[in-house]
């Protein structure tokens, strides 16, 4: 790729996603987008029964097309472009999704929804997929870059947002887009770039994954039938920086382009819920392995917290699971009763445990503007008068203290036994750290179906 | 309905598109619905063999459901909600569809193109249909008062991103959804609003009108499943109306909701472009009939616009057709010479046409803000040292000089002849006329296709 000073960054990500070569990507990314994809599709198969995905699915399936892909989890095959919409859904339903901490973006699920659909459609080798999904995650996360904070400060869902590029990107890479055309997939994803943040706690956040995904899918088929956009979809006057954000800096799009990956900055969840309070989750896990404490003994919990904590889970009663994750009060509570922050920590279920609710009832929070997002500190004060302190420096899951590939495999076992089995599980962990040397990386969704 | 000063406008709306009563609906605005419909049917068939239709067909084709809706102008059937996008974008492809003019919003695209495709699918009356119409466009436009001109001026395509809650509206009304089912319809549309002014001279802009009826359509099937949004996707503090615009004005959105239809304010064009211009060509037309010229005879022309004329058409070197209907100067030449502002004044030929050119190049447009929007002055320099003014109080076409019914009659025969011939023509136009008696809406999409 030639460097230019005077590019529209447009046509820069343009070029860099036609451009880009599959062995130029170096090898530490290459392994973090299998790390990527295998926390992806846990997390999709994981969620596959959930009411969200069932009433989707229920609501879609009288209209959807040929059986040309899989919904990850299920048994039913239905066109690519709803395949994406579903999986991309179900892989954020649990809130247990990566996370590009910079951004706040879930950078895998519009992209890798998106792609692995259209590999089922249009075979392509497991090399080019991971190299398609490093390139589409690029250029979701830069322009995520570029506007973040203001366009999330706005209102704006930003992995819905950001990630319609991303999956406009790599299946444009993948259907073999010219650059001009490559300009149409990215300037159709700016005008469809959708997602408020108002809709969080319902059953629309993992909507605007899957969302992303289709509409990014839709602009790179639309653009490879020449389909015509703006030409300047992201930078122009009245197009995607200037009127969702209310400050830009396009450096970040242009800078280092195709020798910084920002999928080298991916973080995975250990918690099923938003990463804001994760360390708040972490601080309790701890405390209470280190002093065997249980839910009784606690008179009261006191929380020093990051600003966007309250002002993202700031419920203070929750009344069904999935306000449970936007609830820092029942996420401290059930850490210090279950020891854990996984998808059976926000069941209806636990969240109206009465045990679980006195405990919530004694946790208090404050914010503390000195503390980095993956910082807190946790206090618990005991019936018997002690207090015990708990400094979070970097939560487990950080790009500080990452999970390990063990834990990874670890994760997915956890999300995907009950759906697969144990043995098909291992067998869907195996493809994913082959998945590179497959030489069609379409498969890697047939080890993710029920059969 | 019951009257509630202190209901949110998000279930305010809900409630009105649940609860109206068909029998309710004036006569006037009943025949509005109709006038609509027809001027919309006639704007789909007339553009469905243009390249954006034959480009979005191509690109999607292989991955639609089942044949249960119709391409109007086209053979081809298709699932529901692919129907929709598809007429959504042939009906706004040649910018010669309706006008709200208050919002600049085009009403009928996203309801109708939802609600036919829905109708197919799900059989109804004519006469609940045109209520189901009127209700979405009440939707649909109340938004745009509430929210207009800061929504546009931000860089909002204003039709897009309304029209997804008026098709959600319409087709929740038809699939009889609870207020609560239809509260999360109209939050899943809000969530999915999107369409951006820089894509004004692409396919994109009309591509923005089918993606509204697609998604409203969308999310009145979801609702139907219970599927959840947020309770105020309108009002809330990072819902539609706080993050898509600076200023906001809930009244217009709840008073006499019910009593006064936004329908009875819609307008039809007779010219194939953007509804600012057409003062410009009526201008034009007049002056020429009047005094008979001919574009040599012509030294050069002034033209006095509103502000936005030159905002939005002030393209001085159009060099596609699509690109003409941005350029007042081309759309001032051309009236000149051809005496229209058809389709065909806006082909890529006219366009390049050298004595279009040569005209064009001694057009000089100048602001007057004393002007209204449907104003304008058109002074013409002849070569013999003549000079001749027209002032045009009010467009044809605008609220104070409406297109007639036999108007909008020889309007579709202008637009439907060359694809359904002249006599199937007529049958559209009496199946329209004759809509609320029919038994099943669904079958007006059937004489509006290629047999």
């Amino acid at each position: 790729m030639e460097p230019s000073d005077d590019i529209a960054p447009t046509r820069a990500l343009a070029r860099f996603a036609r451009e880009s070569r599959a062995r130029d990507l170096p090898g530490p990314v290459r392994h973090e987008a299998k790390r990527a994809v295998m926390n992806w599709i846990g997390c999709a198969v994981g969620a596959s029964r959930h009411a969200t995905v069932e009433r989707e699915v229920a609501a879609l399936l009288p209209f959807v097309g040929p059986a040309q892909a899989s919904i990850l989890g299920r048994n039913e095959r239905i066109d690519i472009l709803n395949a994406a919409l579903v999986n991309g859904t179900s892989s954020h339903t649990f809130d247990f999704d990566d996370t590009h901490l910079r951004t706040v973006i879930h950078p895998a699920g519009p992209v890798a929804s998106a792609l692995l659909a259209l590999a089922e459609f249009k075979p392509c080798s497991g090399h080019d997929f991971l190299h398609a999904l490093a390139i589409g995650i690029d250029v979701e996360c830069r322009i995520g870059n570029a506007v973040y904070p203001s366009h999330y400060d706005v209102g704006w869902h930003i992995t819905g947002t950001t990630g319609v590029f991303g999956a406009a990107a790599a299946c444009g890479r993948l259907l073999e887009l010219t650059e001009e055309q490559m300009v149409w997939a990215l300037g159709i994803a700016a005008t469809t770039a959708c997602g408020l943040r108002e809709m969080f706690g319902s059953m629309c956040k993992p909507l605007h994954v899957g969302w992303a995904a289709r509409s990014g899918l839709t602009a790179a088929l639309l653009a490879q039938r020449d389909f015509t956009s703006s030409e300047h979809g992201i930078e122009g006057r009245r197009a995607f920086a200037n009127v969702l954000a209310t400050e830009r800096d396009y450096a970040q799009i242009t800078d280092e382009l195709g020798k910084r990956w920002e999928l080298a900055r991916n973080t995975y969840k250990p918690f099923a819920c938003g990463i804001v309070v994760h360390p708040t989750i972490d601080g309790c896990i701890v405390l209470r392995r280190e002093h065997r404490l249980l839910g009784d003994d606690i008179a009261g919990i006191e929380l020093l917290v990051h600003p966007l904590v309250l002002e993202l889970t700031g419920k203070r009663e929750p009344k069904v699971g999935l306000e449970g994750k936007f609830s820092v009060f029942h996420c401290a509570a059930v850490a210090i009763i279950d020891g854990a922050g996984g998808v059976a920590q926000f069941s209806d279920a636990r969240v109206l445990d009465p045990k679980v609710v006195a405990l919530r009832n004694v946790v208090s929070a404050a914010v503390d503007p000195s503390l980095a997002e993956d910082q807190a500190v946790v206090t618990i004060m005991l019936r018997d008068g002690r207090r015990l302190t708990k400094r979070v420096e970097h939560a487990i899951g950080s790009l500080d203290h990452p999970m390990t590939d063990r834990d990874l495999e670890h994760k997915l076992h956890g999300l995907c036994d009950e759906v697969l089995g144990s043995r098909r599980s291992d067998e869907l962990i195996a493809a994913c750290w082959n998945l590179d040397a497959s030489p069609n990386a379409g498969d890697l969704a047939k080890r993710a179906v029920v059969v």
